[in-house]
C-alpha cells in the first residue's frame, strides 16, 4: 500500500484532529503517502482531496473540531454516486482509507467496500460513546468534562437560589454522557433512555431531597430520554411541585467543541496509529477500538448493529451517592 | 458604628463571595462586628442572621454563587413587612448595612432607608453590567469570559460543519455581555437592544460572509434584543436562507456560575472594602462603583434610574473586524 | 459493623473528596455511622475525629484537596504510637476503616491491622498512578490534564519564539504522568524512569526536529528520570546545542490541585462505595481498584510491593507521532 | 497610504494575534494592503514578509502566542543593519508600520523612525503591564488569570497539608501581575519591587496567620522583588520558621500562553484598529493605549521612559483582606 486517504464524517468530536495527525504520521513513518478528503463522503464525490505531510498536521492535536471538515451526504446512499466517488478515489491512486466517525460513517464505508472492495478501517469518533467494540469513543471524555464543568457552574447558581435544575445533555439514544456527568456533578437524579424512568419517581426524589435538608437539586436528562426532553419533564414537575423554583438548561453544542482532554488525545492517537497499522497488515472493514487498554478490531457490521450496554451499576450509584 | 450586616439579593453573580469576604474583613479590621443576612430581604424579615468572623469567609474568594444565598421577596414591597424586617434588624443591633445586588436590591434598600433611616451602601453585583455609577459590575467579566469560552467551543463545531450559529447570551435589557463576547468571539454580527437591528441586515451579513469565503458564521443575540430571541430570529433566517445550515444555542444559566475572574475578584474586593469605609465615614443610600479605576459613590436614585450608555464604537468594530 | 472511619493520608490528590463523599453516603445508606479522622495517622493518634453525616459531604465532589486534611506522621512507624492510635479508635467505637492514599498509607494500615486486626480497606489516592491493583489511581487523570493544559500554554510561547522547552512533571518514580501528557501535548520526546534514555538521543531528537522544519520542541521529563532533573538535562543540552534557545519549566504543585475531572470523580465515587461494601462484606487489608472497568480487591502486600508496568507501546508512540 | 506592515516583537503575549487580526482587517476595510513581517526586526532585516488578507487572520483571535513569531535582534541596534531593514521595507512598498510589543520594540521603532522617518504606531503587547500610556497592556489580564488559576490549585494542596507556599510570578521590574493575583488569590502577603519589603515582616505575617487559626498561607513574590527570588526568600523563611512546612513554586512560562481572556481580545482589537486609524490620520512614533476606556496616543519617548505607578492602595488591601 503506497497511498491512503483519511476523512472525518458525521458529527464532529474533540480528538478527531489528534486522530488525523496520528494517521498521517504513522503512514509517513511507514513510507505511505496520505491524502485528506475534505467534508467526508461529500468531498469524496467531489474529488476534494489534499495532500497531507507531517507538517500539515503539526499543532492540531489540541484543537477541537476537524480540520478535514465534515458534512452530510445523502447522495452516498445511492450506488451511482458511490461510483463517482470510487472513480475519484482511483484517480488519486488511493489504495486504502481511514474513516473517522460514527455509525453512519461506518455504514457508508461498509457499502463502499462491498461495492468496490477498497480496504477501509474506521476510528470511532463521536461524543455519544454509543459504539460497540470500544470502551471509549473519541470525543466522549471531552464532552463529559465540558458538560460537567457546565453543571458545576449551574450548581453554583442553583445553590444560591435554592433552585431545581433540569439539565439536558447530548448523547442521542445513549445515556453515557448523562450518567457520567450526573455522577460527576453529584446530580440527585439522572434520566437515561436505557433505564425506564417514571415521572412519579422524579417527583418523589425531589420531594425527598427537600425533606433531607437539600435546598437545591440537579436532574440530568439525556437527549434520548423516553419521558421527553428536559423542557417537557420540567414543565410537568413545575405543575406537580408549584412551590419549587424549577429551571431548565439545555447545554447544546458547547458539548461538541473545545480542546480534547488528555484521554481523548491519547485514545485518538492510539486509534489513528492502529488504523494505519491495521490497513498495512491487510485488515479491512473493521473499526479500531480500545478494549481493556488493548487495541481491538471489530467488524463494521458488529460495530454498527450490536448494542453496547450501559453499566447499570452506575445508575444505582446516583441514588446512593445523592442521599 | 459597632455592628453592620451584609447580604446578597437578586440574581447571583460570580464575585459576590469575594465582596462578602471584603466586607467582613474590612469591618473586623476596623473593629466592627458583622452579621450575614441569609437570602436577602427574605432573611431580613425572617431574622435569619449569622455572625460572620474572619474565618467564616476564608477560602470563598474563588467561589461562584453566594454563600449568603439570594431569594425573591415580594413582601418587602409593602411597608408592613419592611417594619417586620426593621424590628429584626434593630433586635440584632445592626446599625448599617451593605447590600450586594442590582437594581431591585437597591430599590428595596432605598425604600428601607426612607422608612427607617438605616444607613445602607450598595455594591453592584450583577452579570448584566447595567448599572449607572460604575464601569464594571461584579460578575460581568466572569459571565463574559464564560460565554466567550462557550462561543469558542461552538466555533469549533460551526467551522467543522460550515454552519451558522445564533447564540443567545444573558444581559436582560442591556447588550454588554453580547457586545463583549461578540467582539471577543469574532462574531459576524452582534444584536443588542441598544442598537436597532433590521432582519434584512442579518440576512445581508450572512450572505456577504458566504461570498467572502466565510463558510461558517456566528451571530450573538442579546437576551433583550428587540427583534426577538435567538430562536425566533434563527427561524426567520432559515426561511430566508434555506441553503444554510443554521443552528441555535441559548447559553443559559452557565453564565451565572463559576469561579470569578481576577478582575471580578479584585473589583468585588475593592467595592466591599469601600462599602464599609463609606459606612464608617457616614455615607448612606449610595452605591459603590469603580469609575476610571477610582472608587466613586453614586446615590441609589441615580444608580437605579440613570441609564449607562453602551459604547456604540464597539458595535461598529464588529462590522469592521469580521470582514 | 455499626461505625467506620475514613481518612486521607500522604500527598493529596484531586478526587479524594469525591471518595470521602462516597464512603460517607454509602455507609449511611447501609445504616453505618461514619467518623472522619483529620490529618490521617496524626489525627488518629491525637483522636481528632469528627462525625460525618450526609450533609457534611455535600458540594465537595468538585473540590480539589481533601477536607479531611493530610499530614506526615513518622510516629506511626512505632508500635507504641500505633497503640495510642488504637486506643483512640476503640474509644470512638470505630470497627472498620477506609484509608485513602498511596503506598505509605497502605503500609501504615497494614501494620495497624497486623497489630490489632482492625479491618481496613484502602482506596488508591495519588496523582502518580504508581499502584499495582488498579488501572487508574484517584487524581491521576486530573494531574495529567492539568499538566497538559500547562504544556499547551507553553507550546504557544515555544512556537512564537522557536524555542526548545524541557518541562518537568510530577510522578515520583513512575513515568505515567509524563508519558500521558507527553503524547497528549505532542512532545518531541518523553523521558521516563522506566525507559533508559541516553543524553545523545536527546540531542539527536532535537537536531533531527530542526532538520524536519520543526522550529520549536517540547521535551517532557518525569520527576524520577534517571538522567537527572529537567534543569540538569537542559543545561547539558544548552552546552551541546548552543544555537538553540532552550528553556526549562518545572510545573510543580499546580499538578496536585484543581477540580477533579469527570473520570476522577467517578473513579473515586466507585472506589469509595466499593470500599464500604467490601468492609461490610468482611474484607480487610485490601486495596480497592478498578481493573478493566470492574471493581477488584488487591491485598495491601501486593499493592505495596508489586510494580505496575508502564505500557512501553506508549513510548514508541511518541517517536512515531512527533515526526 | 497604500500599504502597511505589522509585526510582533519582544516576549509574546496572549492577544497579540487578536491585535494582528484587527490591524489587518481595519487596513483592508480602509483599502490599505497589509504585509506581515515574520520574527520582528529580524524578519525585517531578512525581508521575511508575507501578504496578509482578511482570510489569513480568521480564527486566530482566540489563539495564544503570535502567528507572526517573535525573536531577539541585536543587529537592529546598529545603523548599518537598520539601513538593510529599511531597504527591504522600501522594496516591499511599505509606507507605515504597526509594531506590537514592549519597551524594546518601541525603542527600535523610534530609532528606525529617526533614521528614515517611516511612520510607526506601537501597540503595547506585554504581559507585564509596565508601559506608561495605557491602563492595560495586551496579555496582562490573561497572564493574571492564568497565574490566579495556578494559585487556586496550589491553595487546594496548601490547605490540605497546612503548608506555606511562596509562589513566584512574572512581571520583570513591575509588580502588576503579582499584586493582582495576590489579591485575587487571597494571598497572605504580596512582595513587589515597587514596595520595600523587609524579611522580618514576612516572618511576622506568617507567624500572625498561625496565631489567627490560619493553617496555610500563600505568599506571592514578583519576579523583580528586591529581597530576592522566591527560592531565596523561602529558604530564609525555612530557617526562621523551622516548624512550618514551606514550599516554593515558580509558575514560569505557562503565564505567557493560553487563549486570551475577553478583556485582552477586546483591548487588542481596539488597539489594532486604533493603530491603523492613527497611521491613516498621519500619526507616527506613538503608542496606542486605552486610558479610562478611551483611545489615547502617547509618544514613544514617554511610553518608554515614563514610569506607570502601581496603585499602592492595592498593597494595603492585601493586608486588610487577609486577616
Amino acid at each position: 500500500m503506497k497511498k491512503i486517504a483519511v476523512f472525518t464524517s458525521g458529527g464532529d468530536a474533540p480528538g478527531m484532529n489528534a486522530c488525523v495527525r496520528a494517521v498521517v504520521r504513522t503512514a509517513i513513518y511507514n513510507g505511505v503517502e496520505v491524502m485528506g478528503i475534505i467534508r467526508g463522503y461529500k468531498g469524496m464525490i467531489e474529488g476534494d482531496f489534499v495532500k497531507l505531510d507531517s507538517y500539515s498536521v503539526s499543532n492540531i492535536i489540541q484543537k477541537g473540531g476537524t480540520i478535514l471538515k465534515s458534512a452530510r451526504c445523502d447522495e452516498f446512499r445511492s450506488k451511482e454516486w458511490r461510483q463517482v466517488a470510487y472513480d475519484k478515489v482511483m484517480d488519486a491512486g488511493i489504495e486504502g482509507m481511514v474513516a473517522i466517525g460514527g455509525n453512519g460513517t461506518f455504514t457508508g464505508a461498509d457499502l463502499f467496500l462491498q461495492d468496490f472492495n477498497i480496504p477501509t478501517i474506521g476510528c470511532p469518533g463521536t461524543i455519544d460513546n454509543d459504539l460497540y467494540g470500544t470502551d471509549y469513543t473519541i470525543g466522549y471524555d471531552t464532552a463529559v468534562n465540558t458538560a460537567l464543568d457546565a453543571i458545576d457552574k449551574i450548581r453554583d447558581t442553583a445553590d444560591s437560589h435554592d433552585r431545581v435544575f433540569f439539565v439536558e445533555v447530548m448523547g442521542r439514544d445513549a445515556g453515557y454522557i448523562a450518567i457520567q456527568c450526573g455522577i460527576g456533578g453529584g446530580a440527585e437524579l439522572v434520566m437515561v433512555p436505557e433505564n425506564p424512568d417514571s415521572f412519579e419517581s422524579v417527583i418523589d426524589t425531589l420531594k425527598n431531597g427537600r425533606e433531607n435538608k437539600k435546598t437545591s437539586a440537579m436532574v440530568v436528562v439525556a437527549e434520548g430520554e423516553e419521558l421527553g426532553n428536559a423542557n417537557v419533564i420540567a414543565q410537568k414537575a413545575k405543575e406537580a411541585l408549584p412551590h419549587m423554583d424549577i429551571r431548565v438548561t439545555n447545554l447544546g453544542h458547547i458539548q461538541r467543541g473545545g480542546a480534547p482532554t488528555a484521554l481523548d488525545r491519547i485514545l485518538a492517537s492510539r486509534m489513528g496509529m492502529a488504523a494505519v497499522e491495521g490497513l498495512l497488515a491487510g485488515r479491512k472493514s473493521e473499526m479500531v477500538g480500545i478494549i481493556n487498554d488493548q487495541v481491538a478490531y471489530t467488524p463494521f457490521a458488529d460495530a454498527i448493529h450490536k448494542k453496547k450496554p450501559l453499566n447499570k451499576e452506575l445508575i444505582k450509584m446516583v441514588n446512593i451517592l445523592s442521599i
